[in-house]
């Protein structure tokens, strides 16, 4: 075999990364048990018409052929899904009888896109998301504690400050109605793009695909101008002079999530009413995140209402999530050089062997310190005892333990050595797992 | 969109089944850690070549293809990955100048064969692996520790008694060269169909497959029928009279995995001279693991020691590993009722809410539970106090808070209720976290 070479877009971390991206993930999944979403996880792949029912991502997706399979076969086109809103959507109708509603739910998996990668941008990566949906109407204030669960989340990680922006697309719509745009839809999808290309280019657009007038395209662009860290923003929008219950509707809702979030996590959240998705199926708020310092690269959170995702005949579950891009986080703090932990296994002691003899020593020590919750490994060799200290200064491990009588324990980075017995010896809280920080 | 359905082979678990499956996961994952095995994930795509390498196993793959790919496209072909040790192998050899050795990690990831689906056996299904590798050599206490590991993690689970049934390849390749069979390769595939086909089949394909006659077929045969908890094994081998270098050094390591195993974990492991693995990738110790009760569905957690996957040119790095085969493990204890939860939600406390006016208050409260480590969600509505246990009840939850002055809980299974301050009131250890039993 010769030497293997990683394939583009499929990223995959060296041990002192995948460390950091565990804890954050524990992290995260941790806060989002504390709100009370329960863990869920769906199969990788959808059959592929579910997957193409939002005509733009077509070009994004995996499809599987077993290799084996027959040509003409009958069985099902599957493709892996390419994001976790989807499929739990169809999770929910499958088992909407066996589910309690309103469903609070996280899910933190792999999805797959088959896009150029780029920097920032993967073709597998790791999203955490959390959903609540609810049989026929959601109340709204879902919308609301969205943010408040990233906020606690990501507040919880050593990483940079986040900005959540905040909008809805009640208020885009009714106002572009109010406009008297004909096509509401064709001016939010202008206006997603704004950050790309810039006002006069979106001006452009919304003449050539939703038919507005020079002014009416001048008031989409003031709109998208406008925000906030505080309720103040939806004066502004009044100030614009359009009229339209839709709007009045979404600005009651954008009020709301803003307020919301000034009380509990002052600084989290921003009005922001450019913000706008692509995806075609949010139909309230709609949530961005930047990550300070690195806003050209996109967001890092997002998500919004869909009251139609989910529905079936009669059916039909309203919800509201956000999702973390992991993948995508981890990849530009990386990048920058910004994340550190303070060792890359999760071994707090090493215990020394004097000779191999006494390996079996050596285990009843190691299962003495485990009982206790102490995550510990036997040297794997009876080398010299400097180099059995290397062995764990190299991988950032604190302590090394020299059976003997007494045994004793060296924190190594310091050089304190000290008698210990391992049915009592605990080390401090603060080394007992590795520790991430922001560099 | 019409009411979805399963696919045939792709299991998903409804909530309270997931909310185990996460449980066994935590338990796996710091049982892993508290021998120092550190987390790895690789990228669930490997370039095709490489997954076909073992040529038995081209009709399990999966293989990947971009939907809006040009024909003729220069793109390696990808697959997704049929297990994790292969990628394993292969992220050691890529990685390995900034790997530190000997390397422990543990990989708890999905992985894909495009088998044919029956009861046990999926398409999708979670392996939660360990391996140790290193440079060079590799110490045989690590073949002792693989079972130890397993026999802790297996242990903390509410499942049936598992048996590592234990044997080492030396012992039967040595054994058959000692018996002057030609093939030992193809013996050891005959024998690995022992189980499946009966000794009678077998005796046949040895003739057939091994070119061995029927006097060696016999002797095969009565080396796969000894089996014992202890080193007694041995003997028993010895009294057949078969002699080989090979042999002779195989038994040792038997002897010593053994050995181990009963000082730290009687019980746990016999020496099963049959057991072969089908993978022809193991040089050493093979482990499978029998769970009580569910023997006739094979092996719940496999592994074994491999010397040659990761090499190349002249770096060659031996390692050894099992896998737990989680979601076949639970799909046999739920298919047979044998696992319950106490709530199928992390939630321990529903806040109740008198009226909407009054939500912020609740939020107050619920935000200084969660502080404290407590999992809570408000009531989604401010419905009848009964609907609202009724809410709580469905779901498992134990405690109902109601806001007042004072606040009260209310445990709902017993009806007590109780003054509390949302600053210091702690439900019982048993009641912070979902807790998993047997039936």
């Amino acid at each position: 075999m010769s030497k293997p070479r990683p394939i583009s877009g499929f990223p995959e971390w060296l041990p002192p990364q995948r460390m950091i991206e565990q804890r954050f993930l524990d992290k995260i999944k941790s806060v989002f048990e504390l709100y009370g979403y329960s863990p869920l996880e769906t199969r990788a792949v959808e059959p592929l018409d579910q997957l193409l029912r939002k005509g733009e991502t077509s070009k994004e997706v995996y499809v599987l052929r077993r290799l084996q399979e027959e040509a003409g076969s009958s069985e099902d086109s599957l493709g892996l899904h390419f994001d976790l809103t989807v499929p739990f959507a169809r999770y929910v109708l499958e088992n909407s009888g066996k589910l309690q509603f309103p469903f609070r739910r996280y899910q933190i998996q792999k999805v797959w896109r088959g896009e150029r990668p780029q920097e920032g941008r993967y073709r597998e990566f790791v999203q955490c998301d959390i959903d609540v949906v609810d049989r026929d109407t959601l109340p709204a204030h879902y919308e609301a504690e969205m943010p408040l669960v990233i906020g606690d989340a990501l507040g919880a990680l050593p990483i940079p400050k986040v900005t959540i922006q905040v909008n809805n697309r009640k208020v885009c719509e009714g106002y572009y109605r109010g406009l008297g745009i004909g096509d509401p839809e064709a001016a939010l999808r202008a206006v997603d793009k704004l950050d790309k290309i810039g006002p006069a280019r979106v001006g452009e657009l919304l003449a050539e695909t939703a038919g507005a007038t020079p002014a009416q395209a001048k008031a989409v662009l003031a709109l998208a101008e406008i925000s906030a860290p505080d309720a103040s923003f939806a004066d502004s929008v009044r100030a614009l002079g359009v009229s339209d219950p839709l709007l009045d509707e979404g600005l009651a809702e954008l009020v709301a999530v803003v307020e919301t979030a000034q009380a509990y996590a002052p600084g989290l959240c921003v009005a922001d009413l450019k913000i706008a998705r692509g995806l075609d199926y949010y139909t309230g708020t709609v949530y961005e995140t930047q990550l300070a310092g690195f806003e050209r690269f996109g967001s890092i959170c997002s998500g919004g209402r869909y009251d139609n995702l989910a529905s079936a005949g009669n059916d039909r579950f309203p919800g509201v999530g956000i999702s973390i891009g992991l993948t995508r986080l981890l990849g530009l703090l990386f990048g920058a050089g910004k994340l550190g932990i303070s060792r890359e296994v999760p071994t707090c002691v090493l215990v020394a062997l004097a000779d191999e003899e006494h390996r079996r020593a050596a285990d009843d020590i190691a299962a003495a310190l485990r009982r206790r919750g102490i995550p510990v490994e036997v040297s794997p060799t009876a080398a010299k005892y400097g180099k059995q200290i290397r062995h764990a200064e190299r991988r950032g491990i604190p302590f090394v333990w020299f059976p003997g009588a007494p045994d004793s324990v060296k924190d190594i980075r310091s050089g304190d050595q000290v008698d210990a017995d391992a049915a009592t010896w605990t080390p401090p809280e603060s080394d007992l797992h590795p520790v991430v920080t922001q560099l």
